[in-house]
């Protein structure tokens, strides 16, 4: 019995199994079951295999219904969020790539010695632990990966799942915990308290906060110098030990991170290839990417000391001892749903009108602040641009004009000229150097200011993800109207940790966007204090003994 | 007799009386004896009139020769001064225009009370009361002026007159004081002493120095209110009496100075369009201007105590007295070959061979700095447009960033965020404010640059003809053998005039541009500390109560 169905939306096939499918086009389906959201199918090409089951709708007595038949977050216009879940931001990482999960279900630890390029992140993607791939960035998720099936079989069955199975709230496993699934057991020092401040939820402070310091990468060989890579050196101040990182083993960190919290906003990996704003080395720039990044994470109550950032930060060059805690994070229990048994509310729940409010509210302000911190980077690298061309330019020409009327004056060679000559030369060369200044300045300021909002323009993209998992567990208690089986409680963990990673943006955008505001104005007023310094002296030249005491 | 002439250069009628004629073209010569330097003849077109015997070369039997048989200053592949003697700078005012002489032989002072337009300066040109044209601008010299019959009865007749009436050495009257020609009473009140300073000949220094200063322009009414007019009111120290002046005087003032003074280089007045690089006050530019003027006038000791000077400075308000001191000024008899006989040389005389090679090096100073003070101002005239359009744009556009970032923080009300979020859009202010600041800066540094470059510019145009003078005199002192009738001492007293010209020059170029670039760079310094002081002003933002002293 082939069924038809017509699609929806274009799907790229992105993995062996798959097979692309095209918007109107009809194709036939093997079987109305779907296989964790995929449909097995064949497009009018001939091309038999899986397809999204939310991306087509079955064709039935001339009645097309869609697959989904639950209505959350089912978008009427655009495609889900497979291909809108990263608003104005690049695709920089691909952890998510579930093809070489076999690769790591054997357990090779051998990779870790290949020379990876840092170019091929992906290479360390997350390796199959977990039930969901993680928040950011979204792949599509292949059917026989080791998956939620047991969860499954402990479902309540009382309330519906969401059968969007592409939903952010469903591969984040938001779902699963809300609908009772995740179990694991708990160690307290994995606990992560949510305690009521100020100003709301936010993370239980830091008891032993640290930072950690990175040095100016150095490059390593091995195989007796037959290969070679960059190595940086981090300091935490907790340890204040010396361990040597590579960028791969950043981006491994990263990946744990991001499959680690469903919602917290792990910060962003500097990018690969930095756009050359300005002809810096490329791995300075990085450097100071890394360091935005380290602040970020060191800052953070629960990133800061979770294992697998700790085993990253102090772990010394014993390979064995490296090796055992790389494992032991890519085995962690407590990842996805099961982060969300980790957390400890506060005794009274949340009013959840008001949750839904306060995320409103700041899904607009995410939104605005996105929007202008794109023009604010745009407008800074031009003024930066300009600076480093424009400014300098016009400096030097009017230098070189003064040099040329000193040039000219010199043909009178009278003593008593002879000390205006040399000091007209002088403030022409002072304003060559002040153009220099300009040229320099905005690797003293902007570029720092620049960096920042990268930083943040990467949590921006976050957060849609973020939310996405509250709003997607709230509309699901919404939507039962008997609150039992602990899914309010549930819902309210969720809303705890979400409201409390808020708290935490807020906080360190403040502290962030304070200190560098600072530095640019205390760095900005130095350049003009250094300006101003330039042209005393030239004017100092004027009065110099050179000058003929009778005129 | 009807002999034919090959035109050498085009020359283009300006006064009744006159022909065109073409380079190239052969025209009728009714006569082969000039009057003062003219021909009459017929040219190709059929038109009868005069032409200067210099631009043709009169064809006798297939033998082209030219009417100008003294080599002097015939120039071989360039037509005369005449076209040539104002280098690189606009014919600004034009009081040589002989045109009206008859007019002003008829002693009407009435046109002093009609309502001249600014506009046309040349009706109050120089009136025919020298023998000889100003020096600057040069125009052509009309036969049927009262000329120089008389003073060429008194020629010696051994040293032959240059026959090139275009010349400047011959308008100057240069020629006919070094012929012997000049002759007038000296009042012991007139006499002029060159002095031989630390660096040669120079003007005898000032023993009643004075300034003048000029306010700003005030709107005047006659005629019960019919008429308007600027009037400037002027205050010389000396007397500390202000009077009141029109621009119209100033320019009449001019006339008088360039007729008076053969080999002193009188500053020109500003532009009457000034070109406005910026929206500024056309008066108040024009006053910048007149100032630089008269600060020139009271520095230099010829010019500062001159009668002519001395009456427009001091004449109060009655109209007869400025009648008669009018009167007087355009009767003087001193002007032109006269100034010379004014002049008291030192003792000892010059080597003439070491002022040739000071005036040679002289030359080849203002040649050089004529073509660096084109540069300069197209630069500095660049710069200040830069600063008033782009900078004020880019510093501008960072505020607004800035702006943008705080009007996003501001959708987050909680009380830590709002200290931050004024400071920013403090900033933004800052920035724009900066912005304002560079667009007014050059109305206090460069435009004073400019002014100043305008003057000396001026003064780099009169030079030539001040060179020619004297270049002349030494000409004609070497093509005669016999050292007779005080030749050698007048063209001494030439030499002296010039020589101390040329060091009045260098030490108000000295004196000047110190004082300018000086007041720039204070200008400069001010201008960053104010920058340095707003953006303080602003670093304090952030640290002020509203900061969460939490954070």
């Amino acid at each position: 019995m082939a069924l038809k169905a017509k699609v929806l939306y274009d799907f790229l096939s992105e993995n062996p199994g798959e097979i692309a499918i095209t918007q109107n086009e009809v194709v036939t389906v093997f079987s109305e079951e779907e296989l964790e959201g995929w449909l097995e199918g064949e497009n009018s090409k001939g091309e038999t295999g899986l397809f999204p089951a939310s991306y087509v709708m079955i064709i039935k007595d001339q009645v097309i219904s869609s697959p989904n038949k639950n209505g959350y977050s089912s978008p009427k216009t655009q495609p889900p969020s497979h291909t809108t879940s990263i608003p104005n931001y690049e695709k920089v990482h691909g952890p998510a790539d579930g093809s070489n999960s076999l690769h790591t279900s054997l357990g090779s630890d051998d990779d870790w010695d290949d020379d990876w390029d840092d170019s091929s992140p992906a290479s360390d993607a997350p390796q199959g632990l977990g039930s969901s791939p993680p928040l950011y960035p979204v792949t599509t998720v292949l059917p026989g990966r080791r998956s939620s099936q047991q969860q499954q079989a402990k479902s309540s069955g009382l309330v519906g799942k969401n059968l969007n199975r592409f939903s952010t709230f469903v591969k984040s496993g938001g779902e699963a915990f809300l609908l009772g699934e995740a179990s694991a057991f708990v160690k307290d020092g994995d606990k992560i308290c949510v305690v009521v401040g100020k100003y709301g939820p936010e993370w239980q402070e830091d008891p032993y906060p640290f930072t950690c310091t990175i040095d100016d990468p150095t490059k390593q060989t091995k195989f007796k110098g037959m290969k070679s890579y960059m190595s940086y050196g981090l300091t935490p101040t907790h340890t204040n030990t010396q361990v040597n990182r590579r960028y791969k083993h950043f981006d491994w960190l990263y990946a744990r991170l991001v499959e680690r919290f469903p919602v917290i906003s792990v910060p962003h990996l500097p990018e690969k290839q930095a756009t050359g704003r300005f002809e810096e080395d490329f791995l300075s720039k990085r450097r100071k990417g890394l360091m935005w990044w380290m602040n970020h994470m060191t800052s953070h109550p629960v990133l800061a000391h979770c294992n697998v950032f700790q085993h990253f930060l102090t772990c010394g060059p014993d390979e064995k001892a490296w090796k055992m805690g790389k494992r032991k994070a890519e085995k962690d229990d407590l990842v996805g749903a099961n982060f969300f048994l980790t957390i400890s509310p506060p005794s009274v729940p949340l009013d959840l009108q008001e949750v839904e409010n306060k995320i409103d509210n700041f899904k607009m302000f995410t939104k605005k602040l996105d929007d202008n911190i794109v023009v604010m980077n745009a407008t800074i690298n031009e003024f930066a641009r300009k600076q480093t061309t424009g400014f300098q330019k016009e400096y030097h020409k009017v230098g070189q004009s003064f040099k040329l009327l000193s040039q000219a004056f010199e043909l009178d060679q009278q003593t008593f000229s002879l000390g205006l000559n040399r000091a007209i030369a002088y403030t022409g060369e002072a304003y060559e150097k002040i153009g220099d200044y300009f040229a320099e300045q905005p690797h003293q300021d902007l570029d720092h200011i620049s960096d920042l909002l990268d930083l943040y323009r990467g949590h921006l993209a976050n957060f849609p993800d973020i939310l996405h998992v509250q709003k997607g567990a709230l509309t699901k208690v919404k939507e039962c109207p008997k609150q039992e089986g602990g899914l309010q409680e549930r819902c309210n963990i969720i809303s705890c940790a979400t409201m409390a990673e808020i708290q935490h943006f807020h906080r360190t955008r403040v502290r962030d966007f304070r200190s560098q505001m600072q530095h640019h104005l205390r760095q900005q007023i130095s350049f003009f204090q250094k300006i101003t310094a330039k042209l005393e002296n030239a004017l100092q030249k004027y009065d110099d003994d050179n000058a003929d005491p009778g005129l």
